[in-house]
């Protein structure tokens, strides 16, 4: 059987099928003139037999693969599975399959090939970034795309994002209701539209109420634990620490909890910290982060809906889908505590 | 373009080449015989012109898709985020392409269909069931097959599983010698060789210091937070507490740390908890659970050197490498409080 389980060759299925090779092959190469008899007992033949490579013989007649290429940034960040596993479940919803692809490290133009080369129907991006050019090439060559998360300036494909600028300003209100007015900010990395949104709109609103973001207060946590661990370090051992910190994802805010609590801080006595995304862990008692709620189900199913769209009808309107974001007041905020550091008694860290 | 980001059909392929139908056919087809020089043009087109299906008719020449299927029973379970990351590296490592499955509520026969319509060259399950059938046949069938996390009896294939046994008999004497006397138990569905492993061995460890963990100690997490917290509320509210919890993976361990905030309990003053695993999460300072560790780098390097060595060499004797276990004993245990509800004084749940 192992031979087949590799590959089945045109000999194997014109003898088993009864038909000549050459049926066999105009069959495979998806030519007409073949009767639905002829062309019915070769598919069958192929569909039946052990590892018959049905779906490559299938996509060749029908020019469909019913796959579609998924790519994140960093499946081990926990906002990713989450999406990932709703996409699944829309996707097999209408009888496509996921190709998975963990950009980690990698380059983009590797792993997007790589999707190519086994005839994706059409690609969802969950982490593009604005730099992304096999975004604004695929989208020229009219390949289906569909961006989720982030997106891409200038890039004519359907999108699917949550209110960044509300949700960022939702979480920068809260702060300052709170009190607070040494505020710092856990950005991601630079090109991720998700990053700079909400960053830009989160100084805003600061400097609307006459609060300038200082450079030492704005740091790159690169979306990841541990860099993000590292900066709300050095943030904490400033000689004015913050009070406040808003991370642009919850597991940058994650990082700040353990940060704090590496320092000897409470959480949210000695300082506030806010997320972005409410995953599920967000929820836990034990972490119980106060966190700007995006609707993962809604753009999940939103996304895949938009691609099946676009793949049956090329020629429809672009697309933009914004859902609107909540900001979940947890246990990790609250007033700044009057003491030594605090915006009192600018100038010392005591106590700490 | 967009015709071809469908499929090409070999007359297009046979008019760039400047080359006959019948050679594209025999190229496609994998005859023989086709000068190298024709081959090459036919191939040269088929991989220089734009969304060209190459992976398919490479496939269908050299009988190697590279494609690689992987299956997870829960990519929301932060244990599998990260095999996957390190299985996705070490495939790429070797020219590999992950094609990944979330079985979630899935049936196995589907999805292991999804892959082999693909004509994966193998496949690495990592929450194989022991009932599966589907992993019995396809080793019948001689599909490479290799089984990471959770073993099949019988199952004539390659595995890579860490000590099981080991770990939990770690977990078991750590509580005995803090002075634990009333132990429970979380532990996940029938069926799946870690949960069962691990709760023979924590049971029999305890038996040997002729502890016997009654029936309402037992209780099914399914390796799910929401269902171990519903559980552990379960075990709480119970007339006779327990003063330590094992679960057999991290996720559940969270759940019960959660829970136990819920309950008003302090962990570990009131409640000590261990998990399996130690993922990534269970370092952070927020959780600091004391668990087994399970090497997933060195597991995931080996499940992809094994498969790789079968799809090379299928005749190769089967192998089976269990990757030593060790307890990390971090925030979440220590000797239960002498208070109402402690061993000395059974019957009360007092003070909860």
């Amino acid at each position: 059987l192992r031979g087949r389980a590799r590959g089945i060759t045109s000999t194997d299925i014109a003898r088993k099928a009864g038909v000549s090779q050459a049926t066999v092959s105009r069959v495979l190469n998806g030519y007409e003139h073949v009767s639905d008899e002829l062309r019915g007992r070769v598919l069958d033949v192929i569909e039946r037999d052990g590892y018959a490579p049905n779906a490559i013989a299938r996509g060749l007649v029908t020019r469909r693969t019913q796959l579609v290429g998924v790519i994140v940034a960093d499946i081990v960040n926990p906002f990713y599975p989450e999406l990932v596993e709703a996409l699944a479940a829309n996707l097999a919803d209408r009888g496509l399959k996921m190709l998975f692809q963990n950009a980690g490290r990698g380059e983009e133009e590797e792993y997007v090939r790589v999707l190519l080369e086994h005839r994706v129907e059409g690609i969802i991006f969950t982490s593009a970034l604005q730099s992304s050019s096999a975004v604004r090439r695929l989208v020229e060559q009219r390949l289906p795309v569909v961006l989720t998360n982030r997106e891409v300036a200038g890039a004519a494909c359907d999108t699917v994002v949550s209110d960044n600028v509300g949700g960022a300003r939702a979480a920068a209100s809260h702060l300052l209701e709170l009190g607070h007015k040494r505020i710092a900010l856990v950005r991601g990395y630079g090109g991720a539209s998700t990053s700079d949104e909400r960053e830009r709109a989160f100084t805003e609103r600061l400097g609307e109420s006459g609060l300038v973001l200082p450079s030492e207060y704005r740091r790159e946590g690169r979306f990841e634990h541990e860099r993000a661990y590292g900066e709300v370090l050095r943030l904490l051992s400033l000689e004015n620490p913050p009070t406040a910190i808003f991370c642009v994802n919850d597991l940058m805010a994650f990082a700040a909890l353990n940060a704090a609590r590496a320092a000897g801080l409470g959480v949210p006595r000695d300082l506030s910290v806010v997320g972005f995304d409410s995953i599920g862990m967000a929820g836990w008692e034990s972490l119980s982060l106060t966190s700007v709620r995006q609707p993962i189900a809604d753009i999940a199913r939103s996304a895949v809906d938009l691609l099946n769209r676009r793949i049956n009808d090329p020629e429809r309107p672009i697309e933009r889908r914004v859902f609107p974001s909540e900001l979940m007041v947890r246990g990790t905020t609250s007033a700044p505590s009057r003491r030594p550091g605090s915006p009192e008694s600018l100038g010392g860290a005591g106590g700490r």
